[in-house]
């Protein structure tokens, strides 16, 4: 490696490499290529709204006259935007907004220039960023939607399937399959609201905070909101500018979805082993080995259990974006545009390939039912069935079946084969006295199926309890599509009203 | 180093150092006798609400007799409590609830294992962690509240102090500095906003869940929670025990309001540069040096700085902790007690010394005006006047001002000596045509206080804006107090609630 | 809740809580009293050995009198330390630093000003914290290599203990157990690599920086650095001082080693499900539950696997503290103090515990070697076989086995029923003509001890190849032995020398 | 929105859109297919390499006879890679190893199946992972080298530029700008050590241990990692496939890296801001304003700031990737493969932006000498000077100065302006009798280039010894680039005998 030797010559090399002129070969590269590139890919039409809806309201406040307007709106609405998706950057203007309007410029002999009157592109690329990410917002929540349906369709099918609940990583009780996924619905609800409330805060405009202190103009800053379809505009110019919790939120929001699903995830990838045996993979989500013949590896599982931690931790880039960076006007929520979009589409893609894992998962639900009527998982109900009916105080009774199961695995004896005698036996010894009571209604305690159909608590087990909680959920789900579907059309209203007045103006 | 060789040495010296029984040192160590400290210090008043409320339930369900409710209750009632928090783990109870549940048994003549009937260490304990997390949020809240009262005050005091906004780290427009903190107030408030969302999921009661699929005694689940100041319980007995939103919900709220907190630490840090020489920070919150005698240090904005994102790193720490573990029981959620605990006092100090820092800041106004009267910063409005009374379109308007301040800059003239002579050349330069205006209006509009009063649009600079937004900020810190005393009445009534409760079957 | 209303108001209330002078309230709180303990508990004895060591030199360098540096050293050596220990933060002097001067300064008549010359708190307190954190990166590594012996008598123990290595969570190739542990150990080295890598940036000393640009007076830095244990100085002097390196590497080294042992007790915990049956966590590490007589939970492995990940967190916040800060003197590295600390003492645990866990556990190999007989892991071989013997291409001879593990399958057939007449009716199918070899082989080929032994390739796992494995890590034990105790008594050394010349200066 | 109702009319509705047979879509579009696309990017080479190697191998182990090598090698060689640069994912193949293999085996009548004797896609993968991350990893380092010699040469021309040093942001002592440089030379010689540290890890082979146990036939492992380059294969066949510690210490030696230079840029921005004015941004790395005609934005640190710090969390997120993972074959590392390309390609991107930055950036040496000559930040000598001549004890110097300094502030007086008058009159009051000394020795103490030059000490400030730091910062930049070259010329070395080897081959 040959490295120049004094600083002259350093720098020189750096001219010829990057030139003497702005931009720099490297801040193209780094920065003003792939902003170009994200703006022409992302960015086109919600421009073409911004100034629609800036124009409209130029026009309505008087600021300028709507002869001036129509001219711009005309110039507006007649360039052909296709040029610049296909476009590159060139270094000829700063930006895809500055290519936009010298061509306004052009074919509006100068007039279009007043397009700008009242705004910067302070608040116009920040509306920008918020509308991109709201329509990746609203692609993710869809996806979202559909594996909350998914989960409770499962947990439907799988209402009355038996299996044993693992807590602290072993047997723990008697439960049914449903009653899990019918827990992660619930859980997915929680990420909904988290996505909701960042999508509240996505969905605010800047529009009219101009640099950071708003404008001398009269600005109508309500209209230009309604017609870009946010829900309001943020009040405090300087806040207009320097609030990055639309990002920030939505990080986190992400994140914690992303954790969430892969708690699942890591249950079901314990379920798939052999050994557990519960769950198998359908062929779509498996793939073999080049040396070991005989494998079936669930790698669908295994990539959604890492995609989700590095989609998490893409999220958490975001933050370290803003960590200490000054409130207030900075460049450097445009590095962070990328990140979001791509921790969006991440998860969106996971949420995906989880619901179809789930939909074509089957369950042996036969090595279930076998492994509850074996464990010794039901044997709370015994204990409580103590205390029910002969009044042995709870402590008690959890004493004498902790016991009953000691000797059982001592005497290598499985649920099935706890007869009266050994019950009578342990009772005894662990009581003083002996067993007078009926044991039939003990050994009915030891049904798992009992066991769940007894659980008719609220949340509970029981079919009816089961029931009770489908229905909540399934309303649960009724009222978040009602959301979804109530702000898709809200946004739609909006650009039809904005497309309206377009078509007004350029009528009259 | 002398280290064992065999297996069997190896094993030997630690069942020396451990013990051969439950439980072995190391385990003890790290968790089980911090554990204990945790519950006797922030947990035992909780236990016997959850106690109480419990046992109500159980006498109203009939689950057990009022005869021996009243034994149970009377026997809760008189345990000395004082006790456990000065007791040490001793490994003779499991944890602390083993130690009280047997004090109580010993006092009831072994009717107090009945307590347990319906419920588990699963539900009991997330429910302690809950009520926990439930008293250290509200101090944070209120330290935030007061946040935001001296954030208001000082807006307020502050609305006509005339400064140069920086963007992009660069002299951009004048301003006032209250316009900033009123910026700075919104920001609070959507922490605020995060941290109510998160005071939600925790303010939730798992109570009847028990082990996880509720149980076989009819429980009355609402009572029990609204018992003990929950404003509802998790309906799905596998969510109530596997959910732990309510630990990451408020990781990541906190994370956010500390690295917001920390963009407005990192302008007052460069604020008090001696360059910039805006603040003065006092002297309750600098430090000398040893060896420079001249120095003034305002560690208290470093310590800020570097605590801040401390505190968020140890926020997010617990979501790690999350991360890939199953949905359901587990016993990772108790080793996050202990820096969500942290997280939440670190903020909490760092709210509190921000707010005597800010309450205590020296402004200079005098260098802040006069900065604002030398600098460019106040062209914009040029641009606009150039449109408004010659109606030249914006982008050359903005040429000609562009072309203005270059060529002061190359003049060394600052922007009081702008005269008629020096913009008229300009202006023929780059227009093609001679100034033919009257230049006063011109000049008025590099008036940095008319700049700031001429912005009258919502959120803006002008006074009337300023007035509109801290009455608006006025009315959201209202509603947010209000908020918080009619959560914290609740909680008091509630526990009012309970206790009449209590009097009453012991009455009886 | 009552707000003042008025800025004037908020801050006569936060003068009247802070106190109007140095230290304010919320400062000492959050800052000064914490610094204050951690100083007076982990620092005296380090804060005395740069102070004689210091003193000596500028002794040696003729900076003060042989006469003066004899009563400075007096006044040293006769302070009674354990006051200071015993002491709270008064805010009567700024830190213990200014506390243990101006004893000095009374004991010595004013001379005592003088041991400050040609040093600043800036180099002396970044030379307290870096000795605090070697002692603690020595009690570490110290568990460590503890943890390293452990792993490696396991893995002699169950060297020839048969089991079936899972591969993306199935069953893959039949193997034992210590080859598994034997790359545990593997694991673990790198991270003492990583640990000493950053031991090496702890132990520099930035002694003679002064405030960050050394002094004018004639200082030798090495002859300080040596008498401090340090291996060198930093030698430019800003960067002695802007250096965090020591913080920011230590933290990423025990990131990582967080990181590796927590995969390692991802796989024990799977091994300890009832339905693996792999391990049995001994009595003292599991609990039992409140409600579920049957229940062992093996609770170690939960608090490793949620301790590590949040220890690992906390580690990574200290990186946080630091991104984005200014490179030079910050106060923000005393707020990283506490963090590390808590870090190391966290990990040190996690090791203490996991080799606890380890050393006692039970490992129930019938199991093991049942279930490598009866799964199909070891198939592989078969297909080498079909090569091996009949040259069958081996992409041919994974898809004949592949096909008739699939036909077993179908067949409800384990490994051990695989007989010639499957073999070859499945032979003739896939290709294309019938099999006219020896069956005995091919049978022979199926048997996991010899799949197990064959592979005596370097890393393999025939007793051979284990045996080497087995030698090469005893090395590598010692090696690192031999470095820690070089390095202890380096250390042990340095102190000495520095004893021994401060007995001389007295004894004169 | 319509969603189906039923668990049956979910998974129709998903088996429709994934289709019933591997590969499902969601899978190919999530996973496979970038996969596919990485592969074909970047790994085509690296594969062909490893055939390669691993096939001379298995002829000279004599496990494939050398005519069947030759058929094998011929087909290896004559196979036109560009077709599979250009194609795309089909889900014919499983992935690109496999499309290729089964390419081979046409071309090669079967035989070419034998390849793979004695491996498996799990050495294999990985070992392509690593080598895709060595090649990056030496664009970094190359990158990196470059930073080194242009902070170098800055450095160097900057070494008599007075300035004052910035401690705890407060003016402290006056310097070289050099020095800085110098120190940040040092920081990031750090950084090289960490990332050469990780390079160690890449490159070392996994090829031999096959699927996780090595193979029944006798390969030479160190054969194979020689003719790829690699320093050496891993020993333990489990740990070459269960190690990932290549990813995650070079995601901390990046994240750490690109903490490190966050800190220089932090720095920049600040002396970029007007007040400061010590540097000016030169006009490829700024940016206009759309509004604000006066604005000249320094964009490129303020990219550089965040995009550091997104870098940063891009390859932390790789480590959340591998928490909690089993300790064994995994298919998480591809999906860690991106993030470790993308921040590796991050960091390189803002190493080039920042020389390109420093290269050209202009000094305002006259602002940062008046500055120097007014500031107070010089006074420590004039304590040490009190000492060296008048032997006043050092604190009570200090306390001198200090009052001398608050004097003049109070005064409104700057450094010039103190005479000896009010030095004198400062004396008195604080020392309690009259200066009898010389003044002028004092008024030269006050000199900053006297204080700069007095600083001989090692590491400090005079020119002698900021001449020896340079020379000894050349040394280390030498002894880098030479460590670089060799290691490029094995590599190549490496690359050439394989492909010697592979010519005599054919020849025969």
């Amino acid at each position: 490696m040959n490295l120049p030797r004094t600083f002259e010559e350093v720098k020189n090399s750096v001219l010829r490499e990057e030139g003497e002129t702005y931009p720099g070969k490297s801040l193209v590269d780094m920065e003003l290529r792939p902003g170009y590139d994200r703006a022409k890919n992302s960015m086109i039409a919600h421009m073409l709204a911004i100034n629609e809806a800036h124009l409209l309201m130029l026009i309505k406040q008087e600021i300028i006259t709507k002869e001036q307007g129509r001219v711009i709106l005309h110039g507006l609405e007649t360039i052909d935007y296709d040029v610049y998706k296909r476009s590159n950057y060139s270094g000829e203007y700063e930006d895809l907004f500055f290519a936009i309007e010298s061509e306004l410029i052009r074919r509006t002999n100068g007039l279009g220039g007043n397009l700008h009157l009242g705004r910067s592109r302070n608040d116009m690329c920040l509306c920008l960023s918020r509308m991109v990410i709201r329509e990746d917002m609203l692609d993710l929540l869809k996806e979202l939607i559909k594996v909350l349906n998914t989960v409770l369709r499962f947990a439907q099918a799988y209402k009355d399937c038996i299996y044993v609940v693992h807590t602290h990583t072993q047997h723990a009780q008697p439960s049914v399959l449903g009653h899990y996924f019918l827990g992660v619905f619930e859980m997915l609800v929680r990420d909904v609201k988290r996505l909701k409330s960042a999508y509240n805060q996505i969905n605010e405009s800047p529009m009219g905070a101009a640099a950071i202190t708003t404008s001398g103009f009269p600005l109508d800053r309500k209209f230009v909101s309604d017609l870009i379809g946010c829900d309001n505009f943020i009040y405090n110019a300087y806040d207009a500018i320097g609030n990055v919790d639309f990002f920030t939120e939505t990080s986190a929001a992400i994140s914690l979805a992303a954790l969430n699903l892969g708690r699942v995830v890591t249950d079901m990838t314990l379920w798939a082993t052999e050994e557990l045996h519960m769950i198998r993979v359908s062929d779509g989500y498996i793939s073999t080995s080049s040396i070991m013949p005989q494998k079936r590896n669930p790698i669908a599982l295994e990539h959604l259990r890492s995609n989700l931690s590095l989609t998490k931790g893409l999220a958490d880039s975001i933050q370290l974006g803003f960590l200490k960076s000054p409130y207030g006007d900075i460049s450097d929520y445009e590095d962070a545009e990328e990140p979001m979009a791509q921790s969006m589409k991440q998860l969106r893609m996971n949420y995906h390939l989880f619901s179809a894992v789930l939909a074509t998962l089957e369950v042996d639900a036969s090595t279930l039912s076998t492994r509850a009527y074996e464990s010794f998982s039901v044997v709370t109900e015994m204990a409580d069935e103590l205390y029910r009916r002969y009044r042995i105080p709870f402590r008690k009774a959890h004493h004498i079946v902790a016991s009953l199961v000691k000797e059982a695995e001592t005497k290598k004896i499985n649920l099935k084969q706890i007869d009266e005698k050994l019950f009578s036996s342990v009772y005894e010894r662990t009581m003083g006295l002996s067993f007078t009571g009926d044991f039939s209604s003990i050994r009915e305690s030891l049904d798992p199926k009992r066991f769940i159909e007894k659980r008719g608590v609220e949340g509970g087990t029981s079919s009816m309890a089961m029931n009770s909680m489908i229905e909540k959920n399934e309303n649960s789900l009724l009222e978040i599509q009602k959301w979804y579907d109530d702000l898709t059309s809200r946004l739609l209203q909006a650009n039809m009203n904005r497309k309206e007045l377009v078509r007004e103006i350029l009528a009259t």
